[in-house]
């Protein structure tokens, strides 16, 4: 009795407080029919939780069916709702290249996520325990993690691979196997064997059976050494989470699903450490099913930003590249576009003709007016979003365009020196993104303005001008 | 050539930046004999740094004079000066209760920091190289260590424990052991064999030589990936330190090398995770000899903390305390006396006599004056620094000293009603730390003052009041 009473406690305390769960919404439980997530169903069942038992089928073993049919059984016999999924995992498997196992966890939890949201449940819970925590640390240490992966598993969770809402849970996260099959004993459960946890080719099994034993001959504490490591750290990673939550608002903006821009003067104020889990932010926000950017790709980000380039773009991982364009950096997916909406733009191809009195409206709330006005006291102004020309000097009607290869350009001042768009674009600093669609305004032939940035020299005032035509760059 | 130039590129890389080395002042560097230090010798002498080669000789192993020797004719013969120390490992072992590897570790830096320190050097440099890191890291996660473990070694650090300013360096961190091997035969180098670095018995050693090949069967590139787990740990260590170095000084302050002072309320305000890692860096001050408070030790003290008691005291580790004293929280040696210059206090034993007019000077800038005054308009004023009373009430001449056992009080306004002082001081919420000393006036044996807190009903001013002598405490 004074066993039982222990594990209503920790459940009681695990689940409404570590997992924070509302004691009357569903929950969805991933039942395989082994011991733990058996005593997890019966233990939630029991302290009155609505449940909805979900068994996945991944027809692998010739034990497959009986398993899914003593689910059900059990399920029905204590009362609880149940639900069973099936999948092709050996086909989903090969079509992917994952390990068999990976292809069954992955079939296993898009199941179990979409009954969460198909029966509005507040959580998928899991029967991970304190054993499978040790497992996954060493995992992690093995496989060379950071913080994150050594943490361990959490009690509540938002896996954006599975769900951006829905949190996986895991109320038996700091109970023991030998309390898991004690329970069983107690409670009359009798759960079904799966022989394939003692298959030492698979990786976990061969560390739960041979070198967690092995390291336990260097240190009989390391379990609990181990586990209290990833309690720690994982309070450590949250630590470190808001901090670069914080950073991440100084010198990122996500500017859409597909892009995250970066602000390079504040990002380069940063140490180091801070612009690895920036960078390794923003890849998750863009990549969810990303597990984590791996060092090299980091490193090899820092040495290309640290490189300060006026424009470059190299590959981060598949489907995902870093772009630096003067101004801004950008992580993005492989062919997404970036916004100009900062810029003035013109469409490709068309001319739009600007009358005098007129004005154009080009997109993102960008307009460029003409009209007559008095001659103005300055009219060499280096004001370049209002410009003053010589009205003799123009076509009746101008036109307003995409800059086409190859064409020229003689700024005000440079007395019958032309530049090429292309390069007055780069002297400017102009953002290689903006240029292919930065209006420019002709008359006839003649380039008479770089829209915001340069008056040609082509109509500019002169002391014999009578007629002055105005024209204005506007942003609303 | 090639291979020596990229020892030499190392070199000079990570001396001058990792280990941000001065190139014209002495290191001291640690020399065994083996092939790791010789070649670090060697190494540094060949690119002109300024060295010392010292030897420590343990006298632990039959060749141990030999290998002295061998340090003694080598450095000679390549100009390199050294010295040699010597010291009863054994016998410091047995009288300390450490292991022989232990004793053998701090009497050969105790030797190394000496030197450092007799010769004015910047630096001590030891060999360790990335073979060593592996291990070290390793040994950490077994022990179950948290992320300044897990990150191993550092190119340049300081340790308390040896120095507080000299900094241990390690220019081989980055280089591979083989690499070591390869410099000693190109430079004809002929280290000393250390048989016991294959004493299994020795737990690096089995470590080295049979739990790391165990886990490369399971990730061949564990090393690399254990050296970039460290690489990217120690990164966040720092912003963890730094973070931490922030929130001390919002709720924690140190008043002397034996005593830290936690602000309550400041303290509390911060998450979990960074309480833990004030009260480490707190002990790490108190006791710099400590490697790290441990787990159970921390959250001891914050289950203690999270109690927010009046007054109480714990025993954190040896020699280590916690004591809560309302406002205040202190970490602190056993036994070190927590200052009280924020109180009036006044010494044991002795009675002071307050001449009117006159003053007393108690310690710590604080004063009690007498005079005479005209009477005030509002006479029962709360203003407990500055008090009024009834001349003729009063003996000539006022006591004042500590409170005894058991002493009583009427104060102001409780017609009639005795309370004991201790009772008073416990329900002014006065810290228990300040009682004994606290000033107490008397005239006879009345209390007319409980100095700064509550004057007494005894002497209070009534309408009759001819003559008023006025008391103050001030504090300068």
């Amino acid at each position: 009795m004074l066993y039982n009473y222990r594990m209503d406690l920790i459940l009681i305390q695990q689940i409404l407080q570590n997992c924070k769960i509302h004691p009357d919404q569903l929950l969805i439980v991933g039942v395989s029919g082994g011991a733990d997530s058996l005593c997890l169903m019966d233990l939630l069942h029991r302290s009155g939780l609505p449940i909805l038992a979900a068994h996945f089928n991944h027809q692998l073993r010739s034990e497959a069916d009986a398993d899914e049919a003593f689910v059900k059984d059990y399920a029905t016999k204590i009362g609880v709702s149940w639900v069973v999924g099936r999948g092709d995992v050996k086909g989903f498997a090969l079509q992917n290249g994952f390990s068999l196992e990976e292809a069954a966890r992955k079939k296993r939890y898009s199941f179990l996520f979409e009954q969460a949201r198909v029966n509005g449940a507040q959580a998928v819970a899991v029967a991970h325990h304190a054993g499978d925590q040790v497992e996954t640390i060493l995992m992690h240490f093995v496989r060379g993690s950071g913080i994150a992966g050594l943490r361990g598993m959490q009690y509540r969770t938002v896996l954006p691979e599975w769900d951006a809402f829905i949190p996986l849970i895991r109320p038996l996260l700091g109970v023991e196997r030998a309390e898991v099959e004690e329970y069983c004993l107690d409670h009359g459960l009798q759960p079904r064997q799966d022989e394939t946890n003692t298959d030492v080719n698979i990786f976990r099994n061969r560390l739960r059976l041979e070198l967690i034993p092995e390291i336990e001959s260097y240190n009989p504490n390391f379990k609990t050494g181990v586990r209290r490591m990833g309690e720690v750290l994982a309070g450590e990673e949250s630590l470190l989470k808001n901090l670069t939550e914080q950073a991440w608002r100084d010198c990122c903006r996500q500017l859409n699903p597909e892009i995250v821009r970066i602000f390079p003067e504040s990002f380069s104020a940063f140490p180091r450490p801070l612009q690895r889990r920036l960078l390794r932010y923003g890849a998750s926000k863009l990549l969810p099913d990303l597990r984590d950017l791996d060092f090299n790709a980091v490193e090899r980000c820092l040495e290309f930003l640290a490189g300060a380039p006026h424009h470059g773009r190299m590959d981060v991982v598949d489907h995902l590249i870093l772009e630096a364009d003067y101004d801004a950096w950008f992580l993005m997916k492989q062919g997404a576009a970036i916004p100009l909406n900062e810029f003035p733009q013109v469409a490709e191809g068309g001319e739009l003709i600007l009358s005098v009195p007129g004005e154009i409206e080009l997109e993102n709330g960008w307009w460029i007016t003409a009209k007559v006005c008095a001659k103005p006291g300055d009219y060499q102004s280096q004001e370049n979003s209002i410009i003053w020309l010589d009205a003799e000097l123009l076509h009746e009607k101008l036109i307003l365009r995409q800059p086409r290869r190859g064409e020229q350009f003689q700024p005000l001042g440079m007395s019958g020196k032309s530049v090429k768009l292309a390069d007055f674009f780069t002297n400017m600093h102009l953002p290689r993104r903006a240029r292919a669609g930065w209006p420019i305004v002709f008359s006839g032939d003649k380039v008479i303005w770089v829209v915001g940035k340069r008056v040609g020299d082509y109509a500019k005032l002169q002391p014999r001008t009578q007629r002055v035509i105005c024209l204005q760059l506007i942003h609303h």
